[in-house]
């Protein structure tokens, strides 16, 4: 989805649209489809030409030029259009991939938070016991770190980007003969992606920072969730198991020991991706001129790499809650053995201190409702 | 506004909030107003007791209870709710001081980009010669960028945190008689401090990451002009210049020279300020437990760095907008000097080449009027 | 060590140094010691003043003139030569503290180690069991991680930074009346300072970016160590404890409940310093010109910032090892009940299985030696 | 070179050791040569079967033993091993060629800094006129950086890894009879593959994040001079130009354009580069137990990309420099012109006013003399 192999594709479908829009508007003479042109066999050939314009449009144009046999290919249009483009493109699919996987674990952890809203755990602070809670409201606070990111990833919007050289739409107003066909002609090779039309986004880059904060809100949250999987799972701790799945998990060494795989990877994704969006500001607050030295540059790899890796820990976080093992009898027995602490503090209160934890639990099912409306809601 | 006397001010606002939601719902005697029993001189000493307790919550309410003679200061609460709370009502002082920044911003844009819109410049990529472009499309994209902040900003949603020790809200429904009572006492401090009532979101930390990424929103935006400035501003191009003022921007050891302050200082914080947004992630990440060990005290200092660059950027920001100087003529002599680069395009393109950078502008009229529009529907 | 008032009594003895050099030389009339001139109630006008300037040397020059009433103050430097000295000062004395603390955690770790050569436990892989180890070994591996760290110190040099506006020494040999001269000022100035002389590096960052990088080394040694000590003292394990302090570890909420504050600080400090020093990074790779343009003033926060928290960490670690709770029954009880997994891999080998992890240990043993042969070399 | 097809190659080159060091101690019946077995055919398989068990030694073990009918392969090792072992050997390539470039940029830096001793050049401080200096000067600063980049990779060391399952050494004593035995394995191993041998460090990361900061240290130098190349080859400065290649630095839109693509891919390494690094220490502050839960396995990809990066960024700074265009004669002309500016400081200080920027350049030929010396000296 965010493969070369896919860049490549979305920058000839850029291309395409782009021709297509300038055949719509009368001025080149035909739409083609360029989309058999270039295949997956030359991806290694333009990665390496790339080094010498300094980014993949220069040989792709050059490439699609010769092989339609149509000069019409790309005119008006400058490289960071198309690959700002074709990365939009790229974008758009993984987030819809996210957004049905955000689907599949609002899903699961809507279950889960239900069925276990009255399942009594000890409650830790600073890893000690602090007072007793229910494994409910745990997953209806993952749930809320879930459907936080799935807000942010509902409100992005993405762009196409048809601005030329720098950023005034000269070339397309050249070849269209007036300011009003430009912006018509964007608009319409926008439309023919079907992505909304915007003015040139060159060196104002709120449409990437804000598509990179969205994706590490989502490993935020599957990172959040995987830190109480590898210790609740712990053998000492037992209260929870990532689902059993025969040939994962294995070790290289040791026979019959279960990795927490899932969660290690996850957790992997969690403690890198922040700094990856980190990228995205820094190549925004860097952007010179109409056109950047190298700003721009940082971002191709850093979206390629933030996409995929958000979206593998989004599926693995789906995995993860769909079939995670909850052993509410070791949460009930750890609770009931830790008692003593968790009333610690209704004692302080001068509230009743029968040593039962079930009935210490405050407005934890009432919080489980609330974040299930939220999530109902939706 | 976001100094450490700030924050413990902020801390007791929250709970003498607190107490008066108790003593609202007939739970203590009275309400008290702390405000007056903690100040500037003692935090010091709070800030070295902190380092026992891991927070500066427990010091505060030990002396809070001393002073006021009232042991219902903080019951039912953790550190957690105090010290999130406060920082919530410290970054809406931040965000109130941004978005009036951004309103001067906005302002200063608007005018230069209306009284620019004809005035040529070469437009330059790469930092070579691109094809013309108009100051006033320059100041239009910066204004794109600032707007673009502008709406993040005011997206974002600080709720207050009341949710006890281990988010269950069991104290205060200990001490209000039932969960209902609970949520009805966090609604209620909510209220005396101004904020949204939220379920406690001690662990799931959306709140915290989005103001983040919304002021790095700004600071990136900031960044991006000041580039451009220094870059513009270098004698050798001399097409821009920071605004005059007696006193700034002097030399230790050259009589004569002035330094673009402003810039290099807005550089300067736009360069550090994705990492302290990345760090906000991380620790959103690292969570674990019902209040994690480590990730949240890497909040504070965190955001009070970078709610404090933030606003002094803005300001530094709004200063040079304002007072920019731009050399109109200096610009048109540049791009009549270059025009034969400047046009390459458009005889590649097959159009007309007069030699006249003012006749190849494209669309840069109508795209500043779109910009204009939007800042104008604010 | 790092607070503003440090980084200003630094700066003065700085320009105290220069202008010993001078008279040294026969260029200024005599050497004048500045250092009572300007006192920590100078520290927040110089911080509002800086802002006009940049930075903060040239108010702070106006001001050691006037009250010294000597022109020659300052005369041939430049800003950044007086800020970079003052700030490596600070560095070393940050240097100084950390191989103190170093050197107590060496010895303190040491004794861990040596004690508990044959402690047995059961080792941890992925969260799971692995197979046993010792705690001696634990101690050593941390041990490691500290003397990896120590050797990065003892290697760094701070030079100091004498190099006029342009890093040529034009001033200094205009005063001095030759290049050799010139040279010889700087290097007197450095001897004043018990720093050694190097060429200017106003823009060649490694002195700044090796500093950071070995300080990020400390923190990664603490805050591998803090999560182990985290982890092993979750009440469900029980193997470890940090050091029992009258008052330290309480809880706002929660009578009783002990807090592991050391560890939890101590992670803080090892999850937020890495950032800092890719700062430092950045800053260098960002220099441009014979002096930046915004890379060097992101240096002067980062810097005090990482070296203050660096110091702060170092000290919490070595309370945390000197005064470690191993509670060796405890870790005999566990490794005992987990003897099953713990030997499986003996089994899959082939190996005797008489349910003893004691017999499985490998070269723990020797290995610790090992680390204490190296230690104790130092 | 950190390909993932590398990493695979040097997986079977360290298993293929361990296989050796077994037999030659009489512990396995034979060596073999797995070298052949397993070719980049199987890449994409082992990556996809990593997933299942966290890293990709399972399933290549699995694949070594059928292919080879060999169940001796990786008996008494562990994953981390062989990975970080292989990650040690592509390293070492990477360190190899890192040294041929710093060493042909030496040699180019050399001549220029020589070559342009004398030839005066304006000294920008904060993007304004300074005082004057040589391009000579300039050269050898940055000549500084590359030489400390040089200092830091000669002072690397890359040991092997081995350790067994908690890095006791278990595994191999056991099947070598004695802990004796299972260190003389290790260290047969580590020499059958040319490394030096080490106690495990699985859980004591230094040799990652010294490697991590060095390649930093790298990119910070190259990053540094590309900045000055992309302002001094500014059309309106004209003081420098990247090599002019046949067909490099083209434009998809502007015929005759000569983007400055080297500096622009440097550039592009040296913003991103910082980050990568951070995440190296991020990974090392985050271990627990014997073998840690999710951060070791960030180390790979990004041990991967900053390798890779860091040679690309390397390859493109030799042939910067080696073929850079020095405009000596654009330089004087500048220098003239501005004279009056930088000449400021010098009627200052008193000094003579004869308009001539050659008679104000300090100690610049002392400094560019004693850097050769340096350079000389390796």
């Amino acid at each position: 989805m965010m493969s070369d192999e896919a860049v490549v594709a979305a920058m000839v479908a850029t291309e395409t649209a782009w021709l297509a829009a300038l055949a719509d508007a009368g001025v080149a003479p035909a739409a083609v489809d360029l989309s058999g042109l270039v295949g997956p066999e030359d991806v290694a050939g333009l990665a390496a030409a790339a080094e010498a314009g300094g980014n993949p449009v220069i040989p792709l144009v050059a490439l699609l030029r010769e092989r339609a046999g149509n000069d019409w290919v790309h005119r008006g249009l400058t490289s960071q259009d198309v690959l700002d483009t074709a990365l939009v493109l790229c974008a758009r699919a993984v987030l819809g991939r996210l957004r049905a996987e955000t689907d599949a674990q609002v899903a699961a952890l809507t279950d889960l938070a239900r069925r276990h809203r009255d399942t009594v755990m000890a409650g830790r602070s600073l890893t000690r016991w602090a007072v007793p809670t229910t494994f409910g409201l745990k997953a209806a606070t993952w749930l809320t770190g879930v459907l936080d990111a799935a807000d942010d990833l509902a409100a992005l919007t993405l762009p196409a980007q048809f601005g030329g050289a720098a950023g005034t739409l000269a070339g397309p107003a050249e070849l269209a003969r007036s300011p009003a066909a430009a912006l018509d002609l964007a608009a319409r090779a926008a439309a023919e992606l079907g992505l909304p039309a915007a003015p040139p986004w060159h060196t104002a880059r709120a449409p990437v920072t804000r598509f990179g904060d969205a994706l590490v809100r989502c490993t935020d949250a599957y990172g959040r969730i995987a830190n109480d999987v590898l210790v609740l799972s712990r053998p000492e701790i037992g209260e929870l198991d990532e689902p059993a799945v025969p040939g994962r998990g294995g070790s290289s060494a040791i026979p019959q020991k279960t990795n927490p795989v899932l969660s290690v990877l996850i957790r992997r994704t969690a403690l890198a991706a922040p700094a990856l969006a980190a990228q995205l500001h820094l190549a925004a607050a860097e952007v010179v001129d109409e056109r950047p030295d190298g700003a721009w540059h940082v971002e191709w790899p850093t979206l390629q790499l933030l996409g995929r890796r958000t979206v593998v820990a989004a599926a693995q976080a789906t995995e993860l809650v769909t079939g995670l093992q909850v052993h509410a009898d070791r949460m009930a027995a750890t609770a009931g053995a830790a008692a003593q602490q968790l009333l610690a503090e209704r004692r302080a209160l001068g509230g009743a201190d029968d040593g039962d934890p079930w009935a210490y639990l405050g407005a934890a099912g009432e919080l489980v409702d609330a974040v299930l409306d939220r999530a109902a809601r939706r």
